[in-house]
């Protein structure tokens, strides 16, 4: 199976930013499944809390339409990110996956982050949908984004309902303040992190992470430079593809989807987990 | 707080072997938390199914009082992994945990393997104490042994129970038969999964693994190359020591245990954990 990465800049309105996926979509004719970045239409506006991004949702169900259009003239299947509003006051950090002209299904961001520069938790009400893979033709895909790829719980989920790959899209980036080794450390930590996700649960994965630096308008930080290495690797966590942090580009990579069976065949890890003695996971914590 | 990893092969008997690891541990002074790896007391013997091996274990209570000797003359925190006979036809792999002399705790490996050269499900009864965290006087340690790294779960429960460091004894190797490439895919695998513990959960981990070719006596298979690589690595992921895959050492790692509360502060998983979505987990699948 061939799946495209598309990692890219925020190119400062909708229309560029857009009109650039279309561009590197195009570039990558082959590919069967095509995956944007989080929040791809436009800036990683969490960076501030400010009511007026609110209307960045008001469009979601043209959206839909819009990409539902483009995934059935392109005949992928196509992993959206979209900024969704369910109701006014109500709104959610939205994968919505296309399959060449349907909507397979969508996914609600679950797990929501809060830390200076990345105030979700003002913009997105945790999803109320479960981590549920969608079907597609290209297969089963449990589809996450972002702060979910910290939480084993959510990949293992996901691949305990059938899923047949991990998707991340993602907005993860550097403060240019940090150290070097600090952000090496983030940088590496980020990708174990997924790696091991798809080492515990035997499952090929994708990641895809925006790049470029975006300023925060409020003023009060600098802003993020987001590190992009956007990547693919299989069931034993083996890289398939890397890309860089700063460059805006396209690749496809090649998904063994057979693969899963060889390596859980030898790595039974579903057959040896102590369910029985699992039940401190529903606490929050187990004082 | 300074810790020693002793990474060593088996020596041809207890005795001989029992004689290193002392050598070892007298190299590792300073060290106030010494870990051995798994079954440091003989060879690998689960390489085949044979009802001899069980005799390895009739002396375990004999072998606690050594160890725990060995803990009040080094005056250290000893982390041992014995082959327990708790009844005749009933054993676990047991690390025991010795603090200056006294048993400070035990835990019996609750995820047990069952693989060609590795038939683990013969010997040793899964664990029935659960996830249980140690309290020393180097801190509260969750232990855990060999295949339980493989499950994001038990590191996860240990943490939420307040561990404040992670431990594996493990044993693992390759087959000389396999390609380089599958060689350097499970190693690689095998240490992406124990960092990512570390990650998810914001806690230092230790994980020391045995050297050497012990040969499959049964002369079923040709035999397995432990393949080290013992290492300490931080709360974010970050290496602090790794050793090599054919070196018999000990060394010694320094341990920041404040680093946690940084960590954890600005990556604050255990916040955004959802755990009213989590309910599969206790699923043998979710079908």
């Amino acid at each position: 199976m061939k799946a495209a990465l598309i990692q890219q800049k925020y190119h400062g309105s909708k229309e560029a930013t857009i009109k650039k996926t279309l561009e590197l979509i195009d570039k990558s004719q082959g590919a069967e499944l095509v995956i944007l970045q989080e929040l791809h239409q436009g800036p990683y506006f969490c960076q501030s809390e400010d009511t007026r991004y609110f209307d960045l949702a008001k469009d979601f169900e043209l959206d839909i339409d819009f990409w539902r259009k483009i995934s059935k003239e392109r005949q992928i299947v196509l992993v959206t990110s979209l900024f969704e509003q369910r109701a006014p006051g109500l709104y959610h950090n939205t994968a919505v996956v296309f399959d060449k002209g349907t909507i397979a299904g969508k996914y609600r961001k679950m797990h929501i982050p809060d830390d200076p520069g990345f105030y979700e938790k003002f913009y997105f009400t945790p999803g109320d949908l479960g981590f549920e893979p969608i079907d597609t033709s290209v297969g089963r895909l449990g589809v996450l984004v972002c702060w979910d790829q910290w939480f084993p719980e959510a990949a293992r989920i996901m691949a305990l309902r059938g899923a047949q790959i991990l998707i991340y899209p993602t907005a993860i980036g550097w403060f240019d303040e940090d150290s070097d080794e600090e952000k090496t450390r983030q940088l590496d930590a980020w990708i174990t992190i997924q790696r091991s996700h798809a080492i515990a649960n035997g499952l090929p994965l994708l990641s895809v992470n925006r790049v470029g630096f975006e300023k925060d308008e409020s003023g009060c930080l600098n802003g993020i430079r987001f590190w992009g290495n956007s990547f693919a690797c299989g069931p034993q966590g083996e890289f398939l593809v890397r890309l860089g942090s700063d460059e805006e580009r396209a690749i496809i990579v090649d998904i063994d989807m057979e693969r899963t069976k060889e390596v859980r065949d030898i790595w039974p890890f579903f057959r040896d987990r102590r369910v029985e003695a699992y039940e401190c996971l529903l606490k929050r914590y187990c004082d």
